[in-house]
């Protein structure tokens, strides 16, 4: 069994293959050819803790993965981090296990940004170039530096908000060790008004974007949502969009964004497009200039699958 | 992260610690003290393999463990163990990984034969000792091994059936290399007419023992069904005991032996006792001397708890 830590696992992973991985794995997730069960979660309130296993299996793929994610809240208290995890990768020819990936949750991070980027390319504006980060945090972090990487042809002028000063300072001297200039924004509905793209990040279980705060034209991708009871976007905002897409119907409809707006009738999720679907179809999302559209990803095994392997892309698999 | 093999998690269980954790662990569960989500599956058809997750958290406890068991039956062709497993040991306080224990399924296997031993000697007459064991497998040899433990002041007369005689004169083999004497039955229902305890512990997916061959007095404990559509107690049988423990009422009555007697009215799960609860009485079951009794275990993730704990007894845990 190989077993590799954090510092090894990021020197294996290159963008541009992870990002081609992800959307294959989109892609087989909505043409039904990934076992993807319901996630797995155990809750320690307190501890203000929660624990999500995510697995599954790639029709025909040797691999299988399972891909443990915990979320300590507390752990700042103590200066430690509060997201940890790891995955762990199996034969589907023999069920012994090949790997252990001590990633402590960079694996999720990553592949939470990648696709944050992806469907945000699919569903933005050719022009968009303005962008909103909503959210101080990891995924405020990497979803930024995926959107660069995946839109690295434009001249993007990024602005952030968050509710703390000193974290805004952070991520902002954060992004500029990468060479990303981001502005503060002067207020969120002041960020929501001048953006073309919108990235909200944050775990909030109040509706943070108000719709009358949205221009015509502008992309939303919403990432906070990944547990029932978190909400970043009013129902309001959800229910005008133009276009909406998910990761996964039932999971997005289950927990996502847009899980009020389903509950409300202010969505119907017939109409959401699954990412898997649009890349299946060519990956091109026709749009109306003035389209609102919105992104909700919460989060699928096939992704964590598909960036194991990323990882283990250079280890010969016996079995 | 502690990682440890297969030979030094072995070296470092002891089974009477094993038993009182185990029994511990059944008592919290039946107090509903347990926090066990559903079991998590994953089925390979094409190579004849299946994945459990047991996961779980007892209240109050630092830890948590996610268990994996694989087994995939094509293996034996080319001289692979058909099981194969491990547990991940994580801080309830902080999520952090704090141990992998790469038991190779070795963990789950004798959890499951020290259960058994555990259920029949709370069900069984006081004075049995003769034993049949139905299956010449793994939990074949680790039942019989946990029941002598345990029995250890009974001078038990033990007969063993099985379909293959290779593989019973294997398991005769085996056993005599721990100093236990064990006879070939003339036929199952041999066996069964001259038992006054059975153990029965094979993937049968139509029942083997018949309800006309069992004698009053008698004790079975069955440990093979556990999953959907295996059973290796005719239902007339089931539904003829005088008294039924299970060690979960959901779970058996899912996937258990009782399964398909609970689901064709014969039996009432209600009048089912987990073992947990007889454990929290006092750990004693009255019975008639002519009763038929019945244990019918499927394996809870409580156990899997336990049982890792035992293998970190000697581990200062942080977090």
């Amino acid at each position: 069994m190989l077993i590799l830590r954090r510092e090894e696992i990021q020197k294996r992973i290159d963008w541009d293959h992870a990002i081609d991985a992800l959307k294959e794995g989109f892609k087989a997730a909505s043409a039904g050819k990934v076992s993807m069960p319901p996630v797995g979660y155990l809750g320690f309130p307190e501890a203000d803790g929660d624990c999500h296993i995510k697995y599954g299996h790639m029709e025909g793929d040797p691999l299988f993965v399972i891909k443990v994610s915990t979320g300590f809240y507390r752990n700042v208290e103590t200066a430690l981090p509060s997201s940890n995890g790891l995955s762990i990768v199996f034969s589907a020819k023999t069920g012994e296990p090949v790997a252990l990936l001590q990633d402590e949750g960079w694996l999720t991070d990553l592949r939470t940004g990648l696709a944050g980027a992806i469907a945000t390319q699919i569903m933005c504006r050719k022009d968009a170039f303005r962008v909103g980060i909503v959210g101080t945090g990891t995924q405020g972090r990497l979803q930024l530096r995926a959107l660069r990487h995946i839109l690295k042809d434009r001249n993007l002028e990024i602005q952030v908000w968050g509710r703390s000063p000193e974290k805004i300072a952070a991520y902002r001297a954060d992004m500029a060790t990468f060479g990303i200039d981001v502005c503060e924004a002067a207020s969120l509905e002041q960020l929501c008004r001048t953006s073309d793209i919108i990235i909200t990040t944050t775990p909030s279980k109040a509706p943070l974007l108000q719709a009358a705060w949205i221009k015509p034209g502008t992309h939303i991708t919403a990432v906070g949502a990944d547990a029932p009871g978190k909400q970043e976007l009013a129902v309001q905002l959800v229910g005008r969009a133009n276009a909406i897409m998910v990761d996964s119907r039932p999971q997005c409809t289950d927990h996502g964004e847009i899980a009020t707006a389903v509950a409300m009738k202010a969505v119907d999720p017939a109409e959401c497009l699954e990412i898997g679907e649009v890349l299946n179809a060519g990956g091109l999302l026709s749009r109306q200039e003035s389209d609102i559209t919105i992104a909700d990803l919460t989060g699928l095994a096939v992704q964590d699958i598909a960036i194991a392997k990323v990882a283990l892309a250079t280890v010969t698999v016996t079995g």
